[in-house]
C-alpha cells in the first residue's frame, strides 16, 4: 500500500521572502489559486505579523481557498500568534505555525537562553495557538545542528501540548542524507508520543542536499514535505516541491505518493518564475530549459532509437511539451538526419557523410544550427 | 587519515555539449587555464571525433596544460580512439576515456548487442587505448540501471584487460543515494580486482540527486568524481563541482579532501557562465547570487547576531566578498537599524518603532528598499 505524502507548499513564504520576489496580495491570490490546482495540501501563504501587506495577503488567501489547508507562520511570540489567528479567521481549514530555535547556537546565539526555558516556550506558543486553531504546527529551527537528545524531549513535549505536524528543519542545509536519515529515526525510536504527529521535513539546499535529505526524512518516517517551486527560498533555497514529486512518481517501489498533478509542474513553474523574475537556470532538474534537451550524438542517437535511452520521465509528465533534439557541433549523424526528414530532406550515406563534414564546420562557427541554416547547408 | 578524491571536470566535455553552450579553442583553452588553478586534478577537454573543431581545442589543451591530467573521450571504436590519442599526443600527462552502454535498455534498444558481446568489445576498446596511453578509463554508460552481476563482470573484464579507471555513471539521473551506495558497494564486494583501479562517479540531476549521488558513492569506496561547474551539461546537468568540494570540506569528517582551491570556486563560476552564456539561477547552492543572502527579519536578527545562526560557510571561504543582508518588507528592526547605522543613523527604541512601521509600508510598495530610500524614510 502508498502511502500518502503531505505537500505544504512554501512558494508563498520561504520563496516570497527572497531578495526581488516580494509579491502583492493580487499576485499571492494568482500563485495560491495555481497551488490548488496543482493539488498541494497546505499553502503556507504568509508570515502575517511582518507587515500590513503579508497580513492582507494570507487574510485573503485565507477567504479564497476552498481545499487546501492555509497556514501562517509565527515565532513563538504573543503578537506573532494573534496576528496569524486574526488573518486565517476565513480559512476553512486554518493552521498555525509557530516555533523556536532549537540548536545550542540558536540557543545560545540567537534566543541567549537555555534547553529548558525553549521547551517551556514552545509548549506555551502551541497551547496558546491551539486556543484559536485545532491544527498546530511546531517548527524546531536548525533541527539539524540540535542536540539529538534534547530535541527528541523538545518533540515529545509539543506534542503533548498538542502539535499536530513538528516540522524538523535542516535550517542551515548542513546535513548529509545519510545523517538525516538516522537522526530522524531516532526520533521514531525514541520519543513515545511521536505516532500523535505528523513529522514534517524542511530542509535548506546550501549544500545541494536539499531534496536527498527530504527523501531520507521520508524513509524515516517524515509524512509532510515543506517545498518550493523552483526550489526557490532563503539563501540556496528549500527543497524543489517537483524533485521530490517526481521522485516519488519515479521510485513509486519506495511506496510513497503524493496529491501533486505533476502535468501542472512546468507551467506553474514558469508561472511563478516570470511572475516574481526569478529566472531557472537551463539546467534545472525536471522544469529547466534543457531538463528535456538532447544534445550529444552520442545522446541524440539513443534517445531517437528509443527514447527510454536517455529519459525515465516523459516531458508530457510533468507538462513539458516535448523532448528537444538541439543540433551543434556535438550532434551525429542520427540527429543531423532525423532534422533533415522533418523539413522534407531524406539523405543517405554516402551523401548524408557528406553533408556532415559540412555541417559540422558550419556547427563549429555557429555553435547552433537551426531549420534555416540547415537549408543553407543542403542549398 | 582523510583520504583525497580525485577531481575530473568535464565542464569542457559534457558540460561545453549542452545547447549554447559550445566554445571555440581560445574560449576552451582560457577555461583549461583557470581549471587547473581552480586545483582540479583531470581535465576532459573534449570529444576528438566529434568535430575538427573540438579536436583542434583537445590539441592544444593538450600542449597548454602543465600538472593535470589531460582526457579524451571516445566511444569504443577504432576511430574515436585514433582522434583521441593524436588529440593527445602532446599531453603531459594523457588520458583516454573509452566505453559503452552496460544497461540491457542501452544493449538492446542502443547497441542492438548482447551482454557477451559489449564484454569483448569493452576489452578490445581498452586494450587498444592501452597501445597508445597508459592511462585508460572506462564507462560503463547508464550503470544506474544495468544489471549487477552483469556490471560487476564487465568491471572485472575491463580492468584485467588494463583499465586504470571505472566510471561507473547514472546517466540518466535515476538512482537515489541509498541505492548508489548499496550498488558500489556490492561492487566492491564482487569484483575481485577492483582495487587495482579507481571506481569513478559519473552522475547527472534529472532528479536533482547528482550530489547526494556521488557523495554515496565516495562512501561506498569511489574515489573519483567527474563533475562540471555550476552543474552544467546534458539536459538537467551534471554533479556539481562545487557543491562536491564544499560538502567534503564541511563535512571532514567523512574523511576525505580534494585539491580545489575553493577560494576560486565563485570567480570561476560567474566566469563560465558569462563565457557561455549560462546563467546561475540566484538560489544554486555555492555560486547562486542569494547564497549568501540573508532576507527574513527571523534571518537576519540571528545572523546579525551571530553569523552561523545562519552559515555553515563562510562567503570568502568560496571567493564570494561578503554575505547580503536585503532589505524588504520581510526584514525586521534588527537590520534596519543595522544598515541605517552603516549609513551614519543611530536609532533606538521607540524611535526605531515609528521608523519600522513606515519602512514596512514602502517596502510593501517598493519591494526591495535601497540606501537612497532609506535615507528618504529618515528625512
Amino acid at each position: 500500500m502508498s502511502q500518502k505524502i503531505q505537500v505544504f507548499d512554501t512558494t508563498l513564504r520561504d520563496g516570497e521572502q527572497v531578495p526581488g520576489c516580494q509579491l502583492n496580495t493580487e499576485e499571492k491570490l494568482q500563485v495560491a489559486e495555481q497551488l490548488e490546482q496543482l493539488g498541494v495540501d497546505i499553502i503556507e501563504a504568509g508570515f502575517p505579523i511582518s507587515s500590513p501587506g503579508d497580513f492582507r495577503s494570507v487574510e485573503e488567501i485565507a477567504k479564497l481557498v476552498k481545499n487546501a489547508t492555509v497556514c501562517g507562520l509565527t515565532r513563538a511570540k504573543k503578537e506573532d500568534i494573534d496576528a496569524a489567528a486574526a488573518a486565517l479567521k476565513h480559512a476553512k481549514y486554518p493552521r498555525i505555525h509557530t516555533g523556536l530555535g532549537s540548536s545550542d547556537t540558536h540557543i545560545k546565539y540567537k534566543f541567549n537562553s537555555t534547553r529548558e526555558e525553549m521547551i517551556e516556550r514552545g509548549i506555551w506558543a502551541v497551547k496558546y495557538a491551539k486556543s484559536f486553531v485545532e491544527d498546530v504546527e511546531f517548527f524546531a529551527e536548525d533541527a539539524g545542528r540540535a542536540d539529538l537528545v534534547f530535541l527528541a524531549q523538545l518533540t515529545e513535549a509539543v506534542i503533548n501540548a498538542g502539535a499536530t505536524v513538528v516540522n524538523l528543519p535542516d535550517t542551515t542545509g548542513y546535513l548529509l542524507p545519510h545523517q538525516m536519515f538516522q537522526r530522524i529515526n531516532y526520533l521514531f525510536e525514541n520519543v513515545p508520543n511521536i505516532h500523535k504527529a505528523t513529522i514534517s521535513m524542511h530542509n535548506h539546499n546550501d549544500l545541494g542536499l536539499a531534496t536527498a535529505n527530504t527523501i531520507a526524512g521520508i524513509q524515516a518516517g517524515a509524512r509532510q514535505v515543506e517545498v518550493t517551486i523552483n526550489g526557490i527560498g532563503e539563501r540556496a533555497g528549500n527543497t524543489s516541491l517537483e524533485e521530490v514529486a517526481m521522485i516519488l512518481n519515479t521510485h513509486k517501489d519506495l511506496g510513497f505518493h503524493t496529491g501533486i498533478n505533476a502535468q501542472h509542474l512546468y507551467p506553474f513553474s514558469t508561472f511563478v518564475s516570470g511572475l516574481m523574475g526569478m529566472p531557472v537556470q537551463a539546467n534545472k532538474a525536471i522544469v529547466g530549459a534543457n531538463a528535456f534537451a538532447h544534445s550529444s550524438g552520442i545522446h541524440q542517437d539513443g534517445f531517437l532509437k528509443h527514447s527510454e535511452n536517455y529519459e525515465i520521465m516523459k516531458p508530457e509528465d510533468v507538462g513539458v511539451p516535448s523532448s528537444a533534439i538541439v543540433l551543434t557541433s556535438r550532434s551525429g549523424r542520427a540527429a543531423l538526419r532525423h532534422r533533415l526528414q522533418l523539413i522534407g530532406f531524406d539523405f543517405e550515406k554516402p551523401e548524408l557523410d557528406k553533408l556532415y563534414t559540412r555541417f559540422l564546420l558550419m556547427a563549429d562557427e555557429r555553435k547552433q544550427l537551426n531549420d534555416e541554416d540547415l537549408k543553407e547547408l543542403v542549398g
